[in-house]
């Protein structure tokens, strides 16, 4: 058991934490809790922890089977409870915590699935948990890949890894060194790309999306650059009642791919 | 200039700001920034700090005359950058912050615009972000009214407040004691209630939403109570694809009072 907060690998997964480029360094990201760890694919899984007593204190009778059998194919340490607090991102750790193998996606095996494509393209999303959020949502409205600016925020923060709820594992994304290049390649493959813009000519609810598509979101503050939008075949608004200035950016995602999803799902011609 | 940070008005913005008990007790809240100031209505600005050198330090140039304006208007108070620190609930301060007086609605009022109702009813909902994006999302898509349980976190809490981008002034709410309560008089003003659940039967773009309808979204974690969705007239549920088990509760709400927005704005026969 692990019982001093100098050991070198807690010193270690405190800097995974913290740090994007440690993270990018050595190629891992951390992950807490149950859940993530029931979810995480074993092939990903390099390091575990349990806070002592684990067992007895965190888990669900439920749950217990099934996390019994999975800890005991992998090799996974036991750290003090004073241990586990540190290496812990939360303030009410769940006692159980990995370091994972970042999976590695390219825009080819986005496509490979057979679906028609359906992308997100981030410009500079600057909020952990939005970001986050926005991958969950993706995995629920069948997104084929999120591609992002490299000024976005890192996908394996902690914050983010934990409001995707899972769908880290599973939601293709890359972070492409440059993203107009990026979607110049989207359109070469025959991707038809909308741009969340408040100078929207039409309706997000007004296109017809059972084509390959690809939605533009922009920064939380100032929304897409104008090189980025210009690029867009076309330029999409979703109404705004009152005096909103702009939708969280997490909701405008939402709002735009689940109307792809529903013109896909629905089939038909696709307006509404 | 207050440069103390044990003076009395110090300390009470500090209070209002950690304790909604506080909050509640005095019928106020506090707001922060140029933004917040500038869209908080008169009448309810009960007092204004800036920080020491706010007006060369913080403003863009666009945003000098109108703020100068309102600051004249409005008894204000300079304090000492280490003071504005305290007072503050965020990391980097943008120098003004206010306390303003709780609004406060009823259910009458909310349908009083003229406007076919469209209600939000939050039951439990816990992440302080989360209400605050609800709060905005639900103004763009034009809510009546957000009605919450009373074990729903506090709509003043500062996370929810800056979420809200504004909306916190405009969009009416109110925390009912029996929130089952509130939705059978929603019924009886012949208000569909609609509630987002997995075991829903129709998708939730199945549903005619042109008539006076009411969206009943449950805690993060647990969903709704039975006994509060069991008061729906429809069960309706947002299909995900991959392995997810819920969507984030902002972003369900998004996609049905959007639903909503748009079957309204639309016209015709509702379906889509």
């Amino acid at each position: 058991m692990i019982t001093s907060v100098t050991n070198q690998k807690v010193k270690r997964i405190v800097q995974l934490n913290k740090k994007a480029g440690e993270r990018k360094k050595e190629g891992v990201f951390v992950v807490e809790g149950i859940k993530m760890f029931l979810e995480a694919p074993e092939a990903m899984l390099e390091e575990v922890y349990v806070s002592e007593g684990f067992g007895e204190v965190f888990c669900a009778e439920a749950e217990k089977g099934i996390l019994a059998d999975k800890l005991k194919r992998c090799a996974y340490e036991t750290v003090s409870g004073e241990v586990f607090a540190k290496m812990s991102d939360t303030q009410s750790p769940q006692g159980i915590l990995c370091v994972v193998r970042q999976p590695v996606y390219t825009l080819g095996e986005m496509t490979e699935n057979g679906r028609v494509p359906l992308f997100l393209v981030l410009e500079n999303l600057q909020d952990p948990g939005n970001l986050g959020t926005v991958i969950r949502t993706g995995e629920g409205a069948g997104v084929s890949g999120i591609l992002m600016s490299r000024d976005t925020v890192d996908v394996y923060n902690p914050k983010t890894v934990r409001a995707t709820m899972g769908s880290v594992y599973r939601v293709p994304f890359l972070y492409a060194e440059d993203i107009r290049a990026a979607v110049r390649q989207l359109k070469e493959m025959g991707v038809g790309i909308y741009a969340a813009h408040l100078k929207g000519e039409k309706c997000y609810d007004e296109c017809d999306y059972r084509a390959p598509a690809a939605f533009l979101i922009g920064n939380e503050g100032n929304g897409l650059t104008e090189e980025t939008a210009g690029l867009a075949d076309t330029y999409i608004r979703i109404p705004m009642g009152g005096r909103l200035e702009s939708l969280n950016a997490a909701v405008a995602s939402a709002l735009l791919l689940y109307a792809a999803e529903g013109q896909r799902r629905r089939g038909g011609s696709g307006k509404m």
